[in-house]
């Protein structure tokens, strides 16, 4: 049942004036449920409540939060409505609700599992040495940063919104979360909140540790990551929004650390000899990449560089073949649907030669690739931005000095890619350690879209593929932008978190003097 | 020999038409050595020479990083003119001289040892799995930023400066770094740059690993974090230079990490037991940790809160008279003695009771205790900044509600220590948790200078202790401010860095398949 009230920890608040409806993508219509924006007030209370809760929720043990991740999948998991409202709210269909539901739900247990294994704490103890003069004890480990706030993607109403790897990561860390709902599903975050607060309520977790707030506006955001009780944030979606929210972060009285994925270009380069062999599954496996969903993809290839060769002009009409042969799909919303469509007529106009499948679907995004020149591409700066939708851009370059010139000309990536075969990599050796200094991940014949959960997984990349190549968004070490290091020094036991007393009684791996990985408990000299 | 140029790599170059000499402080007199301010030329050069030198770098083997390492240490100890130079630059004694050189040279070791072990590169392994759909194979490992600039510190000429913490650490990840030489030890700066030069040459590192750039101006470093070159940037200094060279990185059309520490009041915390037990040993070794060498340490304790009893009067009486035993000590310079009298006259006048020891010495700092209550504190901002020099304020407070008031006023320290007996902890509980949450250390019953080089060291803190309370200065895991995690997916052995190949050729801890430590060859499937 949706209320399209704010969630202020297990408070329904929806005090304020302004309110909106969300919109079915594929029938332009507004869904029945009315939702109050934020107030100021209702952004204070959840963010003092947050601060409130920080000390609590960081005093829970860890197995405690492992519960509270396991059960908020279970909970969303049972939630019976979250698959109609999924559909309609975003367009995506049921297919693509199940995969990235279970993708969600996974990630929760992952950091579950993985906080328990211990790791993540970096517990660190130099004990005393007799000859060091300064006679320190000294004991380090990782703690919650405090308050997060995170923002969704619209692309990913469920693994990148309201209990996904942010706010998966926040809890993780121990650290309170305040989501600011995605305003073209509203309704499927306040299902999901509704879960993470049943999963809060069953596992004892303390009043605060989730609040849920609606917002239309831009001021709700500006808002929360403005407000003194808040000290990290989590975003996903368009360079212009994270880049406005990432300005007002670290221009604060007390900036924060500012977390945002803000998409990329993912650039994949074809080598001559990938444009002969396979060269069919090899158009078909990209159209797909671009395509699907509507290329509502961060990852999605959006540059195709090809080194021109004596197969280049069937490779780019076979890949455009493929591209107008996939059925065109419902965009996320109006919004995002008419940006694609300037943007993508735009740059058409500049292009030597364009695929377009039209369609008199209203609320269709056009599957589109254009084809440019190296030249083309170097001299307009519009082509170095993300088309959001489904899109491409062939660059045919005459050589490979041309192909290095345009990576040179590259913003930061969150992926690159490169087919060639094995006896070409000595030959694009250059190439490829180019395109790494750009990227987050790189990928030999394959293609960006897909993102593997796992730990070796790096989402994210140079700045604007994110605003810190530090750290990844996805993946178990995602947690590490909401911790910091605390060092105690001659601390007795007693006070000493557990994680750091004499006796290693939570059975983790320690570094003591150096030595990494000690499960032993501490030998102090002379005692 | 000095040559007062400055060092693009290997090529000397003092083309600009401003100089300066650096001065001795106890004497006031200039030193010899012309030094020459870079010019914008300059910068640019070593900038492009830096990023250049990057890939190079980066190819090089973990041992021949450590052995360059080692290198500069040995050249360092090696240098037979830097204690005189020290010494008439900074106004520093020749214990202390050998104490902080011995603190960089085993510094510069123990990064030597710490990227052999391999734990720093975070090698992750996740194989295809049969049933993952995705058939992806994704490793991933931590690689260096790009070339870092760094800022030393007026306050250790040696340890947080060309050489110190945060040169070794980029150098250890593989990172080229710029230094903007500190115009108070300019000539300190170019003996370590030498060593630095000569190291690089025997080891054989690529032109451009180094860069040794002189300035007396603000435009210099305004520059260099400007740069499109420069990756990120390691700062130790005041509030003042940090924060307006941290907006200027994140202002960049690339915002780049930046990582400032700043310096920070430290708070002491005495107990009504603390007081009474042992009061003369607490005072002698506070009033030591105030005055050393003349205060000029950012862990300088700065404030002392004291829950009032019937000891208080008589302990900080005691605490006065040994801080008036103390000899007053040159200060490092005329602008810090010039700052620090100006700012330690103006708030003695708000104090109800002040200890100052008079100096007639010119190039003196005055040993100076300051008392106040709990609501003067509150109200007068002034105290709530550092005061760099021998001076400290008293917090006399009238109870333990009032000691909490003052504590959340306070913002983000380096450290923040609490004295009291083990049967008063129960009762403090409160104070430890609240002091935590602003602090990067925290000391039990101890003074907050010395900061031990170790592993379990946090050299950092909540704003404005440093920008980023998710990193430290000091200490090996201090590398991680200059790395970042870089993915490879179905990349071909031949391909990846040594790290991940399927050998694990390096001998080192890998996590495959989320097992951590996996010292094991990869087995792959069906291969």
């Amino acid at each position: 049942m949706l209320t399209g009230k704010n969630y202020i920890g297990l408070n329904l608040s929806g005090t304020g004036t302004t309110t909106f409806q969300s919109i079915n993508p594929s029938s332009g219509e507004s869904l029945a449920t009315v939702f109050f924006e934020a107030t100021q007030e209702e952004v204070d209370q959840a963010c003092v409540l947050a601060e409130t809760a920080f000390p609590l929720f960081q005093s829970t043990s860890i197995g405690e939060r492992a519960n509270f991740l396991v059960a908020i999948a279970e909970e969303i998991d049972a939630s019976m409505e979250l698959e109609e409202m999924y559909c309609l709210e975003s367009g995506l269909d049921t297919t693509r609700f199940r995969v990235e539901r279970s993708r969600t739900t996974n990630q929760l247990r992952s950091f579950a599992d993985h906080i328990q294994k211990g790791y993540w704490l970096e517990a660190s103890i130099d004990t005393a040495q007799s000859n060091n003069g300064l006679q320190q004890d000294l004991r380090r480990c990782m703690e919650g940063i405090g308050p997060v706030v995170v923002f969704g993607a619209s692309n990913f109403p469920l693994a990148y919104s309201t209990a996904g790897g942010d706010t998966a990561s926040a809890l993780a860390a121990g650290c309170p979360v305040i989501v600011k709902s995605h305003p073209m599903h509203p309704g499927t975050g306040e299902l999901v909140a509704q879960a993470i607060i049943r999963a809060a309520k069953r596992t004892n977790m303390p009043e605060g540790v989730f609040s849920n707030l609606n917002s239309l506006s831009f001021t709700t955001g500006q808002k929360l990551v403005q407000h003194p009780s808040v000290k990290a944030v989590g975003f996903t979606g368009s360079y212009s929004g994270g880049k406005a929210l990432f300005d007002l972060s670290v221009r604060r009285d007390e900036p924060i650390p500012f977390f945002a994925e803000m998409g990329s270009l993912n650039p994949v380069f074809l080598s001559k000899q990938a444009q002969s062999l396979n060269s069919e599954e090899l158009a078909e496996k990209l159209a797909i990449s671009i395509t699907n969903d509507a290329g509502q993809f961060c990852t999605k290839p959006g540059l195709i560089f090809i080194e021109a060769c004596i197969d280049s002009e069937e490779f780019i009409n076979s890949l455009g073949e493929h591209i107008m042969a996939k059925t065109n799909k419902t965009m996320l919303g109006a919004g995002i649907l008419n940006n694609f469509r300037r943007t993508s007529s735009d740059l058409v106009k500049l292009g030597t030669e364009a695929f377009v499948r039209e369609s008199t679907d209203k609320g269709h995004g056009t599957n589109t690739l254009l084809v440019v020149n190296g030249n083309d591409f170097l001299s307009n700066p519009q082509m170095h931005e993300e088309v959001f939708g489904p899109f491409s851009i062939v660059v045919l370059c005459s050589e490979i000095g041309m192909i290095h010139k345009c990576v040179r000309s590259l913003k930061g990536q969150l992926t690159g890619t490169i087919h060639c075969e094995k006896e070409e990599i000595e030959k694009y050796k250059g190439l490829f350690e180019l395109v790494r200094q750009k990227s987050g991940r790189m990928i030999y014949n394959g293609v960006p879209t897909g993102v593997r959960v796992c730990g070796s997984m790096t989402h994210g990349g140079p700045f604007p593929a994110s605003t810190d190549p530090r750290f990844t968004a996805v993946g178990v070490d995602a947690m590490r932008r909401f911790l910091r290091p605390v060092s105690y020094q001659n601390y007795p036991d007693i006070l000493l978190p557990d994680c750091l007393k004499d006796k290693n009684i939570l059975s983790i791996p320690r570094r003591i003097n150096g030595e990494m990985n000690n499960y032993s408990d501490v030998q102090k000299n002379g005692e």
